[in-house]
């Protein structure tokens, strides 16, 4: 079973600034824990950063071939995207939207999400927690016939 | 380590019908896997229902002296319940936010949350899964100096 | 052929006050006149209210069992209640929406029926007749193959 | 006792057509119907169709002087005619809006009417049966101090 | 001369937590503030709460033969309840809306009240004393022809 | 203790014209009253009037050099003005919102207040009442450590 | 000098129906009122009234080339005509709305005309008199080089 | 008979600037067309100009005692101005609303006016003419019983 | 195969006034334009026009019987006819929505159309051409399976 | 005369999946037609995709100096990119917008398009022969004066 | 060169409080630094407040005789006066919008700037130093050929 | 001093079109004309422009390291870009935003900006100028305490 994790603009930040709403740790460290229970459960994962929404939608297409399920967290373009939305809704593979912060308790632009509606469902404000709660879940989807 | 699970409207006849939208597992088959995996965490947790506002504001409260953290399936009531808000908003116990279905995907007046902005995270559309998610989330935000 | 006749908030006040807007038949009048236009269709009915929004839910997932159709007046959850709602779309039953006076010719908020797209169908405005056509309506809709 | 029945745009086709929806009744089928149940209440009835607002505007003002009362399915001018609304303002005779299928459960332009407001009530969603329940609420009308 | 003060949801907690917006006295320091004021003016007060918005319903319907006039803090009900607005159309003894906190200083939605259009006046955000106003207020318009 | 009490446009003509909605006492009967009142808790009172929205912000930065609290009726600015909105913000005596009719009852553009937010409270709806009740809650919030 | 008098839907009704809004006068006074004062000042008119949209863009079209300028009373269809908006944007002759009543006054949906913006001007509310004044500012409009 | 006529903010500079859309007049042309017309009908007329909404206010409550009907030009603060609104409704006199441009082929803003609903009625875009045919409708308001 | 193009409101005007929007051909040259192009391609076509909504309805529903395909610019009803929609909606003919001028870069209430969910395609912007783009595309539709 | 077809995201997926909505061909299909059909009209055509919305806005500026008319596909970006928008805007080529799904029958965000206002015209809805007529609409647009 | 600098109301309250927002400079203490700065660059200013929106637009008006250009803070009337846009738009000379705060990351109804598509351009978020910037953006306009 | 000048999409075009909207200078003018008054000021300065939101995003990251300042013309992003704007709040160097046009005067879309609530303060509407007092804000801001 292998799980690729997206990462959309400005996640190549985290740990350095805004540790108020992001927490302290940085996206290797997030990598690290999620490979280590990863590697415990027998998946194999892979970490992308882009800050480009071309390159988000070409990652989508590749991992939908390269890949068993996609964890994604967009960033800013899940509120605005509907080219990976619709990356998302051409694909067969399972994709589980994933958020660091809160986004529902943030600024009203952030309550909204476009990719959404086409992923399998959404795990948001628990830090760094949302990564491996989103391994989990993908790995669920993958096994339930839901 | 206690937490309590609080469901609320027509959530008790989950696995009777509607079961392309909610699944075939019934609240009392949730119920007994969510306890397995806790008790495997060393976790107590106890399931309640109602289909009353007034009660899941009763219990949110009392919840919140009997329990150490809570996790919420509002149902219905999440998308207009202020007065669930504001119960969540006075204690300080966290309350961890979970739906069945993707309720982003759904009818526009599920899109919204009135309690999202007030609890600590949000897991939505893993089916029963979403409750095993809640149980680790919630485990996860009392672990962390969050 | 049983039909539940469910009445919600305030309708217990009915013939007593604000005549011009709900006429001047109680709910015990309107009830004894659907009891004998039932009675000679050979038409078991039961009529309750309700000032809770719970106990609504209750009822309706109750009467799913113990009755053939639903006559609903929600009266102000009609227009905000997402749970009745749910637990509409839940039975199988059939539930027609009926009121007293004629809520689109009121304040705007109560031109919004939550209820109505889950509803077979809705009777609005013809006073305590509303009733008498919703019992007639419940049985065309139980011997149409509709 | 006349009571007049009118008929908006495309009614003209029931039966035909999309009948998931309008069911398989023709409008003669529901006219006969219609008259037959009337005949037996003692009243005379009248169907007319028309694919003109303006026809209709007519039809309503000559009915006022013709008939006692009038049950009008509008169709899609229903949902934005002011000239319908008020040629129903500006006559005496009560006017009973009906509907063949369930309107509020469907595309979001038919949940307003710009008739409801002006009519004695509303009745929507009993296809063929939506007519009958039309013919007896104007009795009722009619025959009450409402 | 006797006055209802009726309580919504969450107002049990009143003193206990979040104080800053709600200050530091508990409902029953508010209660005996209220007694106190109330008994040198010769009226007698009672004072209920509860977070069941059927039971605020019920008490209104009740306190409309049993008390001269009505202080009302619907709390998280204020804002959404159509139920509690007509229980207070409904009757004829004035109701007067009261909030500890100045509801229109907060989020948008506590901005909108759907029981102020029939209540006899507002008063809000004077703390423990918006209870004591609302006495005095109480008074006035039952002095008054108004 | 010193209380201004400021009158916006047309609060000169009370007690002459529309006495439906404002009642029959004149800006005079009010200042009168209030004065009377407030001599007996040993206040002193200044009553003033202007069309001018301009004055009005002149007369809330001079208030807050002069006098411990603005008691203030802005009456139409009450639903537009920034001007005063940022008076108000930018003073630090406490500023009381008070109107002599229930607004939230009235047409639409008389719920939004731009002031609301940036005082201490609101009275509304209890005619000459509003005053006296305003005077009150100024000593309150004055007495108070709120 | 010619001028056509265009009136849409139900004016046919004027002074039977509806007085307290529309007057006592039939549009058949109005045209003789018109009428005469037309003479006076050498000017020839021409009465018409239809309830259909479609012929009042026809009469639009050929009163461009038999008349100098038209008097509009589109009544309903002021408020939605695309048609009749694109009718007088095509033609060179100046048109002038009017209305009977004041429709600012009225419900919310007719305070939008589509027609405005391309009409000469607006008169409303003045009853008969605005047929009158509307004859006076086709001549105006006529005269001047505006 | 003795009409006020009121000009509100920039009307000083008509004549000068914007001849496209206001016209070349100026306002004192203006007031010498008005002036020969109405001295033809044994009228008496005042005219008065001011960029100020308080000044505006004070003129209407004070023209409601000096003169028979009011013709006012509100310009800007036609659109935004409740103070000038709630002049009018407070007094007695007629008032005609008048503007030299079409209003409602302008900005979107200019399409809503909060003196509408309290005037007799609106005459726009009629350039120097809307004045004089505000005088004759203010004479015909004066003389019908309307 | 034979294809019918319906014209609607005021199309009788092309080539005659305002060609920067609408071009210097006439309704009768495009008539040709495709007449001609359409016999090259061994296609019947029927042009007709009218002002009338309830005529469009009319000739849909007979379209749907006499020819294979057709091609409808309803003009001014594109933006507003329900009826038109509904017609559509009803038969099994395809529908091709042409507009001579761009319309989603004129006035906002042209940039939604009421028809073209319920048409096979649309086509707006290239004047005259749009027919033929409309002929080819209706060919296109009818020979593929889509 | 040389064509440029663009296209932007996911369009690379054409032919692969969501075939209900995108039809069956290949975007290599799709451009052997377009060159085949562009061939006999001796036009040269060159094909481009890209997920990236900065690289069509490269595109679309080289194109205007290296081709004469673009037919563009923007897909999700239609819908959204402002950039596209002025890109079209500055170059003088003209661009004709196609898809090859009905657009305005889908997603409602799907109905605005960004980029219409500044092309020469829009087909949609026809599949892959929405590109045919594309070539088409370019021709007619290069050959016109329009 | 003569600029006039223009502020509204309650910028004579500038450095005494809310210096969080707008500093600690006085309207005197940025008066002098203007005239430093102009005075260097050969140019003459002067400086004028009121909080009166009325005397905004006199001097508007009269600035465009006497001086060069304005550079206008008009605070508060910025969001909701059309009567000083009027004003700008009606004279010939250059305005320079100022804002000491940055009004866009302020409560949403300062994003709005009734004038700013009036004026020249806007410069906002600078303290006392936007001041200086307007001097110069002043100096730019009037020397550009722009 | 260093300081970094970020350009976005189409700015490359500058000078070469839409010359009435953007002024004759080429993004390279512009650069020089910065370039020389900077140098005046001691102060290095740095010009880029990219047609990809990724890649500004990319600069915004980098030049928080590099340079002291950035002043950013984001061009169509700054209407849309969250992620533009999540660059900016994650980074501790000023941020000025600078627009060419007065964004403000054209189309609504472009009235809002996501980056301006993040970036110290905006500049709009003095063509090459504003690149100039971009320049001057951002030495205001970095030598300020503000």
């Amino acid at each position: 079973m292998k799980i690729l994790f997206l990462n959309g603009p400005n996640l190549n930040l985290l740990g350095d600034r805004e540790q108020l709403i992001y927490g302290a740790k940085t996206l290797a460290d997030i990598e690290e824990l999620v490979h280590k229970e990863a590697a415990g459960l027998g998946i194999e994962t892979e970490f992308r950063q882009t800050n480009y929404e071309g390159e988000l939608v070409d990652w989508i297409q590749q991992g939908a071939e390269s890949h068993d399920a996609i964890v994604l967290n967009a960033a800013a373009y899940t509120h605005t995207s509907i080219a990976i939305r619709d990356a998302i809704a051409a694909i067969l593979a399972p994709v589980i939207e994933v958020h660091i912060s809160n986004v529902y308790a943030r600024e009203g632009f952030r309550h909204k999400s476009m990719v959404s509606p086409v992923c399998s469902g959404v795990i948001a404000g628990f830090g760094a927690a949302s990564y491996l709660l989103g391994l989990r879940a993908a790995v669920a989807v993958l096994n339930s016939a839901k």
